[in-house]
């Protein structure tokens, strides 16, 4: 076996999910993902912990999907039993064609996640972390061979995280004493108020409360945002690629909006709901292992030098303690990513914390 | 999708597990067996049962187990609440490797199996029912190529059921009410009581008490035995080739044994203990579709015009209610099969029941 997969399965099960012996952890493998699965059933066995594998493939559920009248029980207690009974879940995505589920309706989609609420409540409340196995599918929707495909993902996997995560925390504390940040860049000049808000230090672990290996985020949670933002990085949302998004904010709200391409996907999420017309999030991406665009959020929002937005639900974790019912609250969470490396400014209180993607504390500086 | 795998899909659901609108079934699928898979979650959701789909792949349990110190949690409480609250288990076989497990050590295996004796008691109350998607790997045990042995799997599965129910019957009704069966062919003259005992009309389906797809056979608890028998089907158990095994009973009990190759296989078997010396079944094998050996218990018991004899533990669904005490009790129950067809005779109370693999209610019997 690839040293990286193992590599990838240790970093997962050590640093990120925390396993100890006798933990009881639901490991699910997708269709192309079984040599990461292998690899993390050899740690699980190494550490004591106990497994109970399931098989997350897209074919198998939109199978099932579609041939359902979408009248779903709501959680089955055989399955609602298993989560609540475990303590981490962990999740190897890596299936065999990223538009498998393409043609499940949505309504279906909906009705089954929506009875299966308190099963998806119990896995949240477990120690649960989400990665990705490199497979060709992803290198293909990436637009890359399978091998460069795979020094991409294990560039980003494969890292010394606690050196991330102390990074991270200055940004942390930056944010935290913070209470306005300006972002600006070349069709962007925005800003939002952070305060009374906690920044989360996204360090791929679930002691720091962060649950996606590779993560290498900071974020908080905006409000009362004005200006306008472009987003330069292009995205895939619902399916439908998107191109130069430009919104307008007044009052915290979308008030205007436009797209390169398929503007009518940006039309639907802010019309959603009144959530949706606010920002949920603002996150800086600090991984340096992530250098280039693949079509997936998971790497793309976590690139060193890019900020995201997300129109909509907001993260409780960036609430004081019962604060969190101040959280903006939606049916989306859709992330846009603007990259700050060539002439972007992040500004907090005035004081520029990072230019051309480079943060102050870091060589090369030029504030 | 090959119409013969949807065939198969609803064979299992429908004649074999007896699905119907809110079971909760807990859906198996081995590495290779993915295209079954769809098929039956297709099925399942048209029933409107629920389901939760695990991985039985060989190679992350050699993993896991090879990586485990081997002191195993006992029945793990999250496992076991899933399958407590199951109705049924589908588990559709078909790896990549048929010795894929080849080095994990017997110890660990078996200390595994003991820790987690409650979850298989709690998988076998439920609805259980294991079948085989013809894969590459298992075309290869049967010296087969991969076409061949797909239509020799689904002439096997897929075939009218209750018709064969009913001629099983007719097999049923002459053990029940029989005293003594003698098996005779070149080689053996055998010998066994089976008054007292109630045969299984095992037609693949929960309904008859019969948990493989394909099955076919009629089976009862034999004792008493006397005789010589030559099983003359190539068989193998614990991983060895195993030849013309010959076996010398008297006052039920094994007193000699020989085999043309790899004896010490028969020997361990046979001084497992006190159990492994006396028979624990008689299965008669009725299934038409399979006409050749491919070196697989869950195929070549069923073959029509064959029967098996098992040494070690009976099946308590042989014996009248409250005397299921008196089954035979032992670590193993190792099948070994013998063909009738060619110069053989079935005779029960002195009556010949199956002349050269031709049942007397069948064309063609020469009694």
């Amino acid at each position: 076996m690839d040293d990286r997969v193992r590599e990838h399965a240790e970093t997962l099960v050590d640093w990120s999910a925390r396993i100890s012996e006798g933990d009881d952890v639901v490991l699910s493998v997708s269709e192309d993902a079984h040599e990461l699965g292998v690899a993390v059933a050899e740690a699980l066995g190494e550490r004591g912990a106990n497994v109970h594998t399931t098989y997350g493939s897209a074919e198998v559920s939109r199978a099932y999907l579609r041939a359902h009248d979408g009248d779903f029980d709501e959680n089955p207690e055989f399955e609602r039993a298993l989560y609540e009974h475990a303590d981490a879940v962990l999740r190897l995505g890596g299936g065999r064609n990223t538009a498998a589920s393409a043609d499940v309706p949505s309504e279906t989609r909906q009705a089954y996640g929506k009875a299966r609420e308190g099963i998806r409540e119990a896995r949240m409340d477990t120690d649960w972390v989400s990665t990705v196995h490199p497979t060709r599918s992803l290198a293909q929707q990436a637009g890359m061979s399978y091998e460069a495909y795979q020094e991409f993902v294990y560039a980003a996997v494969n890292r010394d995280w606690q050196e991330l995560a102390d990074e991270q925390a200055k940004l942390k504390e930056v944010l935290d004493d913070g209470e306005e940040v300006r972002i600006v860049s070349e069709g962007t000049d925005l800003t939002m108020r952070i305060d009374d808000r906690v920044a989360v230090n996204s360090c791929a672990s679930v002691a720091y409360d962060s649950h996606n290996l590779p993560s290498g985020e900071v974020f908080t949670a905006p409000y009362a945002t004005e200006g306008e933002v472009l987003f330069d990085v292009p995205m895939t949302i619902n399916g439908k690629r998107v191109r130069d998004v430009r919104l307008t904010f007044e009052d915290g709200e979308v008030v205007d909006y436009s797209a390169a391409q398929n503007e009518e996907v940006i039309r639907e999420v802010v019309e959603t709901d009144e959530g949706a017309r606010r920002l949920g999030e603002l996150g800086v991406g600090m991984n340096r292992g992530i250098d280039r665009v693949t079509d997936s959020i998971l790497f793309d929002e976590k690139m060193g030098g890019t900020v995201h937005l997300a129109l909509g639900r907001a993260y409780t974790s960036n609430f004081p303690e019962g604060r969190e019912g101040d959280a903006n609250d939606s049916a989306v969470h859709v992330d846009l990513i603007t990259d700050l490396r060539t002439g972007g400014r992040l500004v907090v209180d005035g004081e520029t914390v990072q230019k051309d993607g480079v943060f102050r504390w870091e060589d090369g500086f030029d504030g």
